[in-house]
């Protein structure tokens, strides 16, 4: 370039000519489509707005933060800390587990949290197994730290059992996996896990093992198939560590806050990799106000449940099947082209997530009307596909595609 | 544990008998003191408030996004990028190069503008080079990414000459450093970086330049001593990245916002490592609407600039030498114990930071007041260690110590 020419950044470089990390090469950037439709059922949202009620007193602890924000946040979070661990003492499913600031740890989304934990046991040299398909950014996550990734194995119907998972979690270098990834429920399948799985990966390892709850409050209660929550399990295990968020439940995902709940060495742990005032001011504002009212932002958590357990039942009037669900969405097979029946739907103005899985699409369970809109979609769809696929069907009832 | 005792997260485990990564072992967590003192002059903070003008417009901002917390923000935070990119074509010191939204990218900081730049262009097997004394976040984060550290040396002064950086720069690797990390104005020193040492290194390497700038807006002006930014070495240097932040200048530490500008093939590469949804709706919201108001926010740069240049004259009046700054803060040397000045500095209600350099402690620039207080308070300090070092000086002016 000559040195008299105008400065211009429009450059013809790309990826290619850049010294990226070679393992990185050909990889394309995580991606949920963000589309303007009506119906959005993709990335497990919650579809109720912040109650006003929560959302008078966030706007309130915020606006006492602003005047000041010349100065860097809280480093540690304590108040954020605290009022995260009280409301984790008081869930049924936690059976009084007396947790305190210090086994908690904050960050912004539960990614960063497991981002932290990677970076901490993690890294060149060590390995980390997870059981696909499960959440898509744990094995994201852990390549991106330098760690290197097992794909583990589910049984029939995306089952886990502890003698199986031990045996995996096991074989993996010399004293077994150094970071283990378990869901519960697990994302996309919407299946709970057995406490008994947790157990035994744990004893199958001397690394660390994670239970990313990240919709835990959607689980069914104790006497209806629901399943405690691994929280039960810490003492005495100083290397599980269990994930949260307040993305989904809580209605929060705008806010980034993910958190977890282990023994006090493990936070201290997390200090030495996370970065200095990882956790804005704001955040920490938002998160602590809006704790404060946990009934309120949870109490649109029946509301889902309710229209999780209404897709699970009228799936196979379609003809289509689902998975029981402990969580906010439902994992649906039976489609003939997964990928062309998601299509279909985003051309009703529905938005699902096809997570790859063939056959199957991941519908999040949002408000009353969503449900109505998709179930309209789906039944038109399936319709159609079927119209499509057997074009003379309807002169023709043994139920054998002409074409096919 | 017997399954029938009480549960209990009281725990002996240290960290020592946690699985942390080898090379973790030993470190301590990055911590410049939080204390509640009078004058806060260790963190480079802007001592100045936000301006009730900027204060209304985020928390309008702000209100306007809470009741839809529920939803992930935009994953591009592309309405902050574009506001970024114009406050940065706007100024003088950028010389009018033509940035635009894809030559931006945004995170919680520039703390995770590097990391994540350490995570596309560094980790396992590859090294970067800083020029100690710097940043202490620098080597941290690299260290954290699995990236090789380098220390690079500087001349008398501290100061950085072409040939010898694109020397040390050169040496490292195949084909030199892998990243390399300048600074500009550089903390703690305060001194710009000529830009001729840019070019330099990077010719002579194939690797990723980082110019830190995170003080660039305190710089004296061009006519005066200043130095241009590195912004204007940008077109034509794909692999150079300028690292600005919201933290300093624009009184917005609590937010965390930091920022670069580059080559739209940067931004693309921290797209395949980057946390989905990582800049939260409230931070996103909360920065647009103060960059609308950068005029105001700016303002108090004149004044910070000015105590700054105080600070510096004043310094060989109390017998202390100061480095030419263009920054927000000042090291001064010529203590004969910086450690015990700084405990003497904090007795006085006056908080400054030990960088570690023998002999000199770095003092933030603050409000007109807080100068009068540090100026007073080190004017009683220097006077006490000069008694403790010579306590019969007052009844013998041959400038000797008897016990010397």
């Amino acid at each position: 370039m000559s040195p008299t020419s105008a400065p211009s950044l429009v450059s013809d470089t790309t990826l290619d000519d850049l010294p990226l990390r070679d393992d990185l090469r050909g990889h394309v950037p995580y991606g949920a489509p963000q589309l303007e439709v009506s119906v959005r059922l993709n990335t497990n949202e919650n579809s109720h707005d912040v109650p006003p009620q929560v959302v008078e007193a966030v706007v309130a602890a915020i606006a006492e933060q602003v005047p000041h924000l010349n100065r860097y946040p809280d480093r540690e979070a304590d108040a954020l800390r605290d009022a995260l661990a009280a409301f984790l003492r008081a869930q049924p499913a936690s059976h009084g587990v007396p947790l305190t600031r210090g086994n908690v740890w904050a960050a912004n989304g539960s990614n960063e949290v497991l981002q932290q934990l990677l970076q901490a046991f993690g890294g060149p040299g060590r390995t980390a197994v997870g059981f696909t398909p499960s959440y898509s950014m744990h094995p994201i996550i852990t390549e991106t730290s330098g760690t290197a990734w097992v794909d583990g194995k589910r049984g029939d119907g995306f089952s886990l059992d502890p003698f199986d998972v031990a045996q995996q979690v096991g074989v993996v270098g010399e004293h077994g996996a150094d970071v283990v990834f378990l869901t519960s429920p697990n994302n996309p399948t919407g299946t709970a896990l057995p406490l008994d799985v947790v157990e035994a990966a744990y004893e199958a390892t001397r690394g660390i093992v994670i239970v990313d709850e990240a919709y835990a409050e959607f689980a069914r209660p104790l006497n209806a198939g629901g399943t405690p929550s691994a929280i039960t399990l810490l003492p005495g295990r100083p290397r599980l560590v269990v994930t949260r968020t307040m993305s989904k439940a809580f209605a929060f995902a705008g806010t980034r806050v993910g958190y977890l709940a282990a023994d006090p060495a493990v936070v201290d742990a997390l200090r030495l990799v996370r970065l200095p005032y990882h956790l804005s001011s704001l955040t920490q504002a938002a998160a602590t106000a809006a704790l404060a009212h946990a009934d309120v932002l949870l109490a649109t958590v029946e509301d889902t449940k309710a229209q999780r357990d209404r897709l699970v039942a009228a799936m196979p009037t379609l003809g289509l099947f689902a998975l029981p669900s402990d969580a906010n969405f439902v994992l649906v097979g039976g489609f003939d082209d997964a990928p062309a029946a998601w299509k279909a739907l985003l051309a009703h103005g529905v938005l699902v997530r096809d997570v790859g899985i063939p056959g199957h699409l991941r519908i999040t369970a949002g408000t009353e009307a969503e449900t109505d809109a998709v179930l309209a979609a789906l039944a038109e769809v399936v319709a159609q596909a079927e119209v499509a696929a057997h074009p003379e069907d309807d002169q023709d009832d043994d139920g054998e595609g002409q074409r096919a």
